[in-house]
């Protein structure tokens, strides 16, 4: 297969989907695509890799899992600053016996599939990107998202103040709890029947929640948990200069987490890909319990930092307290 | 080494050209980047792999070539349409055993040595990207670079119209030629002392030259020769829906190519990667024979598309007409 049959294929697959975005002036064809931001926003960027046993194993997860989670961990990064996605690039390397056998042509079929039901559902259009054949028998992607928000209203990391609450959207540990079933259960691929339920497989970005926060200047600063809520808590401390106190029995659990009894508020603080947004608000907010269907919960507060004391403290519901360190997700440690 | 370290020593090498950059208003360090395209602009936006063993050797090919090479690939789709570099972006998957060895953090200091280098000479600075643990003993890079243009006015492949010129920036074939040597070498790194005179390993991309043909409004129609300049023409002419005639005696050659001596015009039809520019302009205009310090040559015309009769045509000097193929590179067939 030619890399021409395969750019084509990507582009006959997403045409629909990138024709009806304003955004979108020119999309896959030429050197470079062209995008026309809305007049006063800015532009918002991420990149985010996808690298076959890395970030996924071909064994365990179904290639719809593999594509929505390619996007979906770029659009959590736009959901975290509250932008609006404008359009999405892929690079995209394919071993040459996967595109020699029809399986593997099947594979990526699949893979776009996934990959374009969650487009459609946040309006977004595959405008470009680079094919290759992958130099080792591995599938890589490397998936850009590309945003708008007003100028100087993105939602950053710094700036959380001394007494903001801090809130997370939706409920935690449910992908770690996922991910972990898959492991320990039978080695064989997780064929999801529908997307709702499964935080690892097909974990949903908040992009409605995140510009609702925006809209209505709600957050002071917010991130999204995709290290875990120890190491993406940690960075708004560190970039607001604030110190933050979690109540341990404030914290939501995913379902599928308390099922782990023990090991739930582990998954909860450290697990990471629940792809919840972690947000800072003044106390004064009259905060609601549900933005754009998604449940808020208040689960601490940001505090001054001083010298000696800890970054994170865990407060039990007896009143003690713990350090609580970002023992998340990264990738150059635990691997 | 944690991937935070390597962040972090990304962002120490970079820091001084992104500040500098007005387009740039957050860069690395939160979940997006935040851009402020100038008013009254598109962006422009391109990705492209550089994957070890597909588009580099580490044992042929110098980290400081490694990472020129790599933002020169997207410098020049930026250059084809005339943009303004506004921020580079660096997705870096690095084997573990690298990082643990001395000698591999030096590479990759070296690497990035080299994409800054080429980054300054066109103000353009990195503004984020992502970082991993390569799956496989194998270096992988996808560079996203963004650019602005007056709205409108970027050089698409699509505007040539029947009697049109045809030109090309500086000399075709060199990069070939250079990489044909090295491969037919003693098997040792090329370390360059100079980025002048290396079109495989060095090339430059026509930035400033790509900038006037917008500004001027001389070219109706533009590509980089990236894949050669027989499958690149083939790309206009289909996007512009025409023919094109080549003058074979007036292609101009590089130096290097010229020592292949009968292999000379093939390297220059075919070789691909020379990055420069071929474009249409109609043939009313006066075009300057350098621009941007750029020699720039009439090398055909193109003309009405015809059933039955070949998209390109080469043409030689005692008048005798043969048909010229698309015959450059294409990734899933070469290899």
């Amino acid at each position: 297969m030619r890399e021409l049959e395969l750019i084509e294929q990507i582009r006959r697959a997403f045409t629909a989907t990138a024709s009806q975005d304003r955004a979108v002036a020119l999309g896959i064809g030429d050197d470079c695509a062209i995008l026309r931001p809305p007049s006063g926003s800015e532009m918002l960027v991420t990149t985010d890799f996808t690298l076959e046993n890395r970030h996924f194993r071909r064994d365990l997860h179904s290639p719809e899992s593999v594509g929505h989670r390619c996007l979906a961990r770029g659009l959590s990064d736009l959901a975290s600053m509250g932008a609006v996605p404008m359009a999405a690039f892929l690079s995209l390397a394919v071993p040459s016996d996967l595109l020699a056998k029809s399986q593997g042509q099947g594979w990526i079929t699949r893979f776009f599939n996934g990959l374009q039901k969650l487009a459609k559902l946040h309006s977004v259009g595959l405008a470009g990107g680079d094919t290759a054949e992958s130099p080792a028998n591995l599938i890589l992607a490397d998936i850009i998202l590309l945003g708008s928000a007003p100028v100087g209203r993105s939602m950053r990391r710094s700036g959380a103040k001394p007494g903001d609450s801090l809130y997370v959207t939706g409920s935690l540990g449910g992908a770690a709890a996922e991910l972990g079933a898959m492991l320990s259960g039978p080695a064989r691929r997780t064929r999801a029947a529908s997307l709702i339920g499964h935080p690892h497989l097909f974990p949903q970005p908040r992009i409605a929640t995140g510009r609702t926060l925006l809209r209505r200047k709600l957050a002071t600063a917010c991130i999204d948990v995709s290290d875990g809520l120890s190491t993406d808590l940690a960075h708004l401390c560190r970039a607001s200069g604030l110190a933050a106190e979690v109540e341990r029995a404030a914290i939501p659990l995913h379902p599928l987490a308390r099922r782990l009894e023990a090991g739930a508020l582990n998954a909860a603080l450290h697990g990471g890909e629940d792809y919840e947004l972690l947000f800072a608000a003044p106390a004064s907010v009259r905060m609601p319990r549900e933005i754009a269907g998604v449940p808020i919960t208040r689960i601490g507060r940001f505090i001054p930092k001083r010298a000696k004391q800890p970054l994170m403290t865990l407060l039990a519901p007896d009143g003690s307290r713990a350090t609580l360190e970002p023992q998340g997700w990264e990738h150059f440690s635990r691997h």
